[in-house]
């Protein structure tokens, strides 16, 4: 088996519980596992020299919409000039997804994975929910799963226009549930004023459970709400948004297995108010932070990006920044094997052109990752 | 003599006063100028595809301290996570530029030129001032002239630590301006609290007029200054910063030649308010945006992220901000050959890998600059 050293690390973070960061190290990658992490240059088939640069655990992107067709450049545009995101604007992109083809929806989303991995993401969840039909949303997944393992279906992103609510609630916990659960590992569900309900929330979610999808919740994105405390206690991997919440709901976080995953890119982008890490994580939440990249709400892959706005915007230290972009959204995806490069973890990295993780927020808008190395 | 020709452009910017957009356009460049802009594909030596992607003008990032040594990284984090950024820390890099080779500096501003250039930015303003002695500053100046004409001579940047005021503003109007003036286009002063006074900005600018310089003025960054009316008053190119502006600075302003040129990443790295650039706009003040990249305050060469900034929080449309960032820059440097693409303009140019330049706002932190045309 080919052994790869990647050495001259300036600093070298592993997210070991021991020494999560070291600097003067080294790794050595096999069969696409780090089996050695170190000091010194022990010998292996290849070399990476890592010229001084900051070696961190490639990005874990778990929340992105990007299989869908068309652009809201425009909605963007009247929105920075006043105008407020409803979450109507979704239907807009279910009418342009529904009518692209198989192609124009992989290579868009396939453009958009390689944008995110140049930019240091090794592992992109990727939702459904632009399709909003049988069809269509198995299609969805069935896409998506070629391009990652973390598939989630999100029939339940809004009710498609057109269609009576309780048939589409039938239709998203029976026949679309049938079709799209052997192509994805999560269920979600848009807990919010203008999409679903927390019972018809509760409902959506227990019939994914039940067909042995993981759960996961998106929530007081607009407004405090009880999906919260809904995700809590269906043992969901993760809710997400988290703008708004009560105290009630950061102490039922705070005691749950339930990941909080912020997604300050949507706040820079329709001028919400961003949520407060720092009581998150002060409460002793486990906080991830991810893209949510899609064409309405937050059309951007860039993982540095959201590491900036989490520190500028959000009171995360660079350090507590870097852990919930990496080991924050492995822990909201439930693996052990990314977001770390712990000896036995996948050697999912990138190599940064600078001396430490701080300069992706104290250098704002420069592409620093100058190499990315992963499974594939 | 070679022609080029660039078709296949979406969305073509040139900033002409009858038609600044165009769709479905192409133009040729010979000899490095813009000779002329059309539809269809006249028949050239050589031909760019920009693939359906929008082209603009190269930004003109008119303000930038890239010659320096050191990091401030540990600064920028201790800012986030509470303390004030005060004018002081400029010491620390002087220190740092001091003790650094000419290679050395050369090596880091060449780096910084090559950043930006990769983002599109094809003129680049460079200033000294962390030198501060009559060799350091004269180095400075000297080696960004290798790297741009744009050179400013800012020995006015902070008294050093050491020096009687007195004798440093004899220095700084004395042996230093006679020692960087050949080198240099413009005189520049950092007139705010903790730097210079007014009266001393006055005496500053006036010797640098005398050398045959163009005034530029550091102002308004922490709090309102006479600085604002004094830069309108000596005829400067260009106040810069003008976060905290009167009533009477902007009508002073909007009745000058004189730019506001403001600077975003300054207030995303220190936290700071940003300057309202709507106000300027609507009394009708020329806005410039730019980087001030620096290694304390703003130590970022993204003209993409300063366009997103503007529109996301100074209150600019991404027309005006992609204006700003061209037209406006180029204003700020007296030069009518660069920030548009006219017929008869340099052919400077970057190529994105998106149908609007919209897009630089609504897809944050995403590298869309395909390809850069320029001079050189």
């Amino acid at each position: 088996m080919t052994t790869t050293l990647i050495d001259n690390i300036g600093l070298l973070v592993t997210h070991d519980a021991d020494r999560p960061e070291r600097t003067r190290a080294a790794l050595v990658i096999e069969n696409n596992v780090v089996v050695w992490v170190g000091e010194g240059s022990p010998a292996a088939d290849e070399r990476i020299d890592a010229e001084g640069g900051c070696v961190i655990p490639g990005f874990v992107d778990s929340h992105s919409h990007i299989v869908f067709a068309g652009d809201r450049a425009d909605e963007f545009e009247a929105r920075m000039a006043g105008r407020r995101y409803e979450a109507g604007g979704i239907r807009r992109t279910v009418a342009a997804t529904r009518a692209a083809s198989d192609d124009e929806l992989l290579a868009n989303a396939s453009r958009l994975v390689a944008e995110a991995r140049a930019q240091g993401t090794t592992t992109i969840e990727i939702k459904s929910g632009y399709g909003l039909s049988v069809a269509d949303e198995e299609r969805a997944v069935r896409l998506a799963a070629t391009l990652t393992p973390e598939v989630t279906f999100l029939g339940a992103h809004v009710v498609p226009e057109g269609s009576d609510r309780d048939d589409y609630l039938a239709l998203v916990t029976g026949e679309m549930l049938d079709a799209c659960a052997p192509h994805s590992r999560w269920i979600d569900v848009f807990c919010e004023t203008g999409a679903f309900t927390v019972d018809e929330s509760r409902r959506i979610l227990e019939a994914g459970i039940a067909r042995g999808l993981g759960a996961r919740v998106h929530a007081a994105q607009l407004g405090e709400s009880d999906g919260v405390r809904l995700a809590v206690e269906l043992g969901a991997a993760s809710v997400d948004h988290c703008t708004y919440l009560s105290d009630a709901d950061i102490d039922a976080l705070a005691s749950s297995g339930t990941v909080a995953t912020l997604l300050p890119g949507v706040e820079f982008s329709t001028k919400h108010p961003y949520p407060d890490a720092r009581r998150l994580i002060d409460a002793g939440v486990t906080v991830a932070i991810a893209s949510d990249c899609n064409p309405g709400s937050s059309y951007t892959t860039s993982m540095p990006l959201v590491v900036a706005l989490a520190v500028r915007e959000m009171g995360m230290t660079p350090t507590e920044a870097i852990a919930a972009a990496t080991l924050g959204g492995a822990a909201a995806l439930r693996r052990a094997d990314i977001g770390n490069l712990r000896v036995g973890a996948r050697a999912d990295l990138a190599i940064l052109a600078s001396p430490s993780y701080v300069h992706l927020a104290y250098r704002p808008g420069v592409p620093l990752v100058r190499r990315v190395v992963s499974a594939g």
